[in-house]
């Protein structure tokens, strides 16, 4: 077994946990340097305090799976055979009694596969989660996964560099945003970390809107949201540039995100508390009169998915530690005035912060 | 309530539901008419026999929700507030009594949501699944949806079209991915249905390989799987296509492929089995000695969902019906050789299949 497994071993034997059964395809890959989205079929990887453990996936992916250097079984199931069965037969053989603890996804496992273990596991008392401590693996990332990360980060700037150049009169945001895309796969980049965001003018006043053919104009707030999947790690942007001369009120907004996000940036180093940062950022947006228009956390951890742990709130107690990355991104969005985010991603180092995305956050005015 | 509402409502009163509380983005659209992508966040929509449903969703969403038309309760919550706690207020005031039976989406409600709902409905014996139900209203699709479809199906033909003028000598399959994306962005395409897929050579060869760096070469099929999304619905569309001169064994499973193609879409028609429409074209495989390089399904229902009711399996015997849309879509992988796949998508009609994608599907070989 590799060291993330065996680590999850321990902590079985350590919980009195006879198997953990994992279907998140980030968890699975993390444990398993096997990654696949199977869809609405089962995905599931088998975990035993001694015993071998087994992936199940469709089998249309075994060979992929074996190519990816997964060492120990692999269960492939077509889709007319029932995977359940052939889970219970492996895991019957790798148990010395019935298993009595099982270890889950409560925040990924959905209720019928639920039932399907429970049948399967007729003498399990408790179904714990595996969440916990999958979090506090990976919330820390090692030297291999920093490096996609900062890999992922700098295409993030690249991007935003495309869509700088591509701002023009009477474009329009998803002219932009193919743009900015097609330069990307050129350099062959072949996942986005989500739906790229390109916004301009009121558009860019709603934390969570959707590109179209709106049309840039000048006096705009153009706001880029997007993020690149490097070797399976994603990188998570945002700036919010002008495009030609903006009122005095849109430059106090952006003075006040950027002064925001740079108190952020400053508050956090290993020790500081995860609410710490949320509110040196929100203090400062609160204090210029805004607070209301920042309706959400101020950032959140980032990996193998685009959120994961820490999740950055003013509530969260969680104390930084050495290697954990994440996302700060205060914003204002004042609907009729103007939307602006700026957001970086952040590795916490020994003494600080060390800043993954580069691209420069002055205020951007394009001519 | 509008339509769907009253239908879902009908149902509960049918069977003594007393609430259905509905968390996947697809099924929340379709009866809500809003729809968004809430990550790890809540997303619900609480039903109830008589009374006014509400939506439950981040509150940085509620001005959007409001805008898409929605004329019941929004309750929106913030990153520091507890979801549970409002929905329990807002059910207790709608609910006569203690709700004995409530209605899940067994396979999108994850464990953990299902123990919060299991807190706020104590009294409840019996937590059942909506999901038959929910396939049921979805799986007939009306004139707006067949509109979207046929239009999503229109854009995927493009962008075969698109494709199959960038194959030449030495590009990558991302280089002509990131083409193909780019012309459908200028034509206000926001949303693929899922990650495209361009394949060139042995990469075609495995049923779910990944785009990468894979340089085009002569002798080479490329293969295109991709869809587009068109007012929330999906199309999906596959081509395999011949760089130069193929081999005569190339040439043999593209026309074997083919052949069954459209004996599948000859067996489709009201009151077929999805069972005989899968088995129409596997046989045609099997008995050209391919069978064992065929591991998947014929198709699957098309609508909100890429893969939605019917599973068009070989094993199920739901018989077609007016209205249904789904994909037929063989394919032949022979490691080493070829990997070819058609897929179209289809729409029951009174007599037999409308072919909703168009694109030529005769061996095309481009010099």
């Amino acid at each position: 077994m590799n060291e993330r497994l065996k680590k999850l071993s321990s902590w079985m034997k350590e919980n009195g946990i006879d198997v953990c059964f994992l279907t998140s395809p980030d968890n699975v890959f993390y444990l398993s340097g096997y990654f696949t989205d199977p869809h609405e079929r089962l995905l599931g990887l088998a975990v035993f305090q001694d015993e071998e453990p087994f992936l199940v996936l469709p089998a249309m992916e075994k060979n992929d799976a074996l190519q990816s250097g997964w060492a120990h079984e692999i269960i492939g199931f077509t889709d007319t055979e029932n995977p359940w069965e052939m889970v219970h037969t492996a895991a019957a053989k790798r148990l010395q009694k019935n298993a009595s603890k099982v270890a889950i996804e409560k925040e990924h496992l959905n209720v019928e596969r639920y039932e399907e273990l429970m049948k399967l596991f007729p003498d399990a008392k408790q179904f714990v989660s595996a969440e916990e401590k999958m979090r506090s693996l990976r919330l820390v990332k090692d030297e291999n996964e920093l490096k996609a990360l900062r890999e992922a980060a700098a295409l993030a700037d690249y991007a935003i560099e495309v869509g700088a150049s591509e701002i023009s009169e009477g474009k329009s945001e998803l002219e932009v945003l193919a743009a900015i895309e097609f330069e990307l796969k050129k350099k062959g980049v072949s996942q986005m970390s989500f739906s790229t965001m390109v916004l301009a003018g009121q558009n860019a006043a709603s934390p969570h809107g959707n590109p179209g053919q709106t049309k840039i104009k000048k006096g705009d707030f153009v706001l880029f949201d997007l993020g690149v999947v490097v070797d399976r790690y994603c990188s998570d942007i945002t700036r919010t540039l002008a495009y030609g001369d903006v009122s005095d009120k849109q430059k106090e907004i952006y003075d006040t995100v950027l002064k925001a996000q740079l108190a952020a940036i400053e508050a956090g180093k290993p020790g500081t508390p995860c609410s710490a940062v949320d509110l040196a950022a929100r203090s400062v947006i609160t204090e210029a009169g805004y607070g209301e228009y920042f309706p959400h956390r101020l950032g959140h951890g980032l990996g193998i998915n685009i959120h994961e742990y820490p999740s950055v709130t003013e509530t969260n107690p969680l104390k930084l530690e050495e290697g954990m990355v994440f996302t700060i991104e205060p914003g204002i969005y004042v609907p009729g005035v103007a939307g602006v985010r700026i957001e970086d991603d952040v590795h916490v180092t020994a003494s600080g912060l060390e800043i993954l995305t580069k691209y420069p956050k002055e205020l951007q005015i394009i001519k």
